[in-house]
């Protein structure tokens, strides 16, 4: 089976992308980010997930809090009880995704590998600029132009974004026919001290109202408080 | 004056390059990456530089030896006296230059900035595709749809490659007018633990030969091994 690397973050997107990509028929291998989220806790979801659906699970280090500027890895409150989609939020971090998807792009090459998963949703999300096809594409471009292995004739690189134009409830549908372990997910930006999650920040709603409108039971443990 | 991010390492280009963007009428901000580079005596000289130039400077650290794929961050021997020109070497390094623009594009937002400077130099340069012209353009069109600011219209990301098409030699003939400090830059791939240049590496021969060239008296301090 041909590589691929899957940006996870051992959320619920990116945990079904791994899935999938495994369904295109690659072997997943899954990059995660300590970047300085104030969710870190995600990273233990991820390597339980990752061991769960059998695939290997690099984690790379970055220290994002040096620039700042957002709710994720800054001193900003994630906010709670917000109304979502009235327009780009504080937690955004400035170049995220650029930042991970050149990771994925140089880890791809060194592994030989030509495609990159990226778990982005443009349907059911917060409203994120580097979730949507327009960026999704670019990077594509960029990648083709900005590596050995693309300049020297022996990688094409594919961004695949299969949850682009999905809704939350048929990513739950898709993942949960593909045996998704839902409940070792961890989606909260805000979570309690034993990786409970808040119910409260846009992610958990997001995903809550997920599960409700996929007929799915969700298997997310909330903090009581 | 409006701010701008610099890319900077230390060495002769960056350093040249940031006084380029003194000269546009920006007010540079320099940023070093600690990637796990086996010469990062640079980040001393990064300091060192950015002082006399009177720039502030930040240093993010992210260690891509957890990728591996080059001699710059791994195990294999930087090759001395070797052939420039013939193909990309083994200093390439996956995807740097996306990663590290990634993250010049990350600080930008956060400072409001819409102007970074890369000294990629596509003349006396090892043949690294992401030291090229459609490197350069392809990332300008993925910043100006990968952030908030853009696609909220504050901004107009512009991506400066000032030293782009000039030669070693004008290069260091540029920086000498503008007063660059080029005693205090460092260009070698693999010091001595003084910090002092082996001179057989690609990076230091481009050096010295752009200091000749020039007719520029060459400060380097060389190891006398």
């Amino acid at each position: 089976m041909r590589p691929a690397v899957v940006l996870f973050s051992g959320g619920l997107d990116s945990s079904t992308c791994l899935a999938i990509a495994r369904e295109d028929g690659f072997a997943p291998h899954a990059l995660a980010v300590r970047y300085g989220q104030r969710h870190d806790y995600e990273l233990t979801a991820a390597e339980r997930v990752a061991r769960a659906l059998g695939a290997p699970l690099k984690v790379i280090s970055l220290d994002l809090r040096a620039i700042g500027g957002s709710a994720l890895t800054g001193d900003l409150e994630v906010p709670k009880d917000a109304p979502i989609g009235g327009g780009i939020p504080i937690t955004y971090v400035p170049a995220r995704n650029t930042v991970l998807l050149a990771l994925a792009l140089g880890y791809a090459e060194t592994l030989d590998a030509q495609d990159l998963y990226l778990g982005v949703n443009a349907i059911d999300y917060s409203g994120y600029p580097d979730c949507r096809p327009a960026f999704v594409q670019a990077f594509e471009k960029l990648a083709n132009v900005a590596t050995a292995a693309a300049v020297e004739g022996r990688a094409s690189y594919r961004v695949h974004a299969p949850l682009l134009q999905l809704t939350k409830a048929q990513i739950i549908q898709r993942g949960a026919r593909l045996g998704v372990p839902y409940g070792l997910t961890h989606s909260c930006y805000d979570p309690d001290e034993r990786g409970r999650s808040c119910g409260r920040c846009d992610s958990c709603r997001l995903r809550a109202q997920g599960f409700r409108d996929a007929g799915v039971p969700d298997p997310t443990v909330y903090s009581p408080g």
